[in-house]
């Protein structure tokens, strides 16, 4: 999707699930660990790159959430609007590195800020495409994403990943 | 790491896990499927291009298992012959999908007979690297690998799956 001849502004690896459990908090001190749980879901592993901007993100959502990955009951492969299935968003910042020697660099990452207020608002049109689809809505489906900077500490059960990676 | 102005011959996802377990035959009639499964491990997600020669095999296990990306008690990143810790391999075709409207579309995947031998030559020379290494060997470690072609029902348990992109 990226245009030719210049970098993406962010890349995008997409892995289906029959079930995921995503930690969003920490355990502190005698306070337990919080976690969000998805039943069937597309789960959006997303990394921004410097240079992003605000307008990509509409493009991407709509790129995601119709391009038809998610397998139906008969098998065939619907988007996950259609399937009516979830949407489990992961901020996975890994995903921008580049191997140097025994090391990865993360240099053409975005910053941390602009990092964040992409991330929140991904997730904020992500959550407004599912409530206006009636098909998502009437079935109940949801979003849940991981905490940006958070450790993902994630336990996926997959009927097959049918891993793809989408640049935008 | 591939090099730049000439298209990608292979790419490479990888995740970090706590357990993981592949099925490595479905079930048929009264048989059971059957699994793989490890301990703390270094997933390979690997799909190769039309145009992948051998050659580039032995270049791409040296940099995934020297690559400092499995996490050692101490917090500190390290390859995964260093943890040391086992290998999953996954074949994983899907990764070489490009969007195309609301299709993926896979014209530049390797064919399935060179696939398959790019894919089991990858797969010993991973056992090979694994074995020939004392710390390894030593502690048990193992390569485990889906079968190519088959559908990769896959559950993971992650403490972050840290996910990484590779391209040679």
């Amino acid at each position: 999707m990226a245009e030719a001849g210049r970098p993406p502004q962010a890349r995008v690896l997409l892995q289906q699930c029959l079930h995921a459990k995503l930690q969003v908090r920490p355990a502190e001190g005698d306070v337990e660990a919080q976690w969000v749980e998805v039943p069937t879901a597309l789960v959006i592993y997303v990394c921004f790159f410097k240079g992003a901007e605000e307008d990509l993100l509409p493009k991407m959502v709509s790129t995601l959430l119709n391009v038809k990955l998610s397998e139906a009951e008969n098998g065939k492969r619907v988007s996950i609007l259609d399937l009516p299935g979830n949407i489990l968003i992961i901020p996975q910042a890994t995903l921008g590195g580049r191997v140097r020697g025994r090391n990865m660099q993360y240099h053409t990452n975005s910053g941390k800020e602009e990092g964040l207020a992409l991330y929140s608002q991904f997730v904020t049109l992500c959550e407004k495409e599912l409530a206006a689809n009636s098909k998502c809505a009437e079935a109940g489906m949801v979003v849940r994403h991981g905490t940006y900077g958070n450790r993902q500490v994630l336990k996926l059960d997959t009927n097959g990943p049918y891993t793809h990676l989408i640049e935008f």
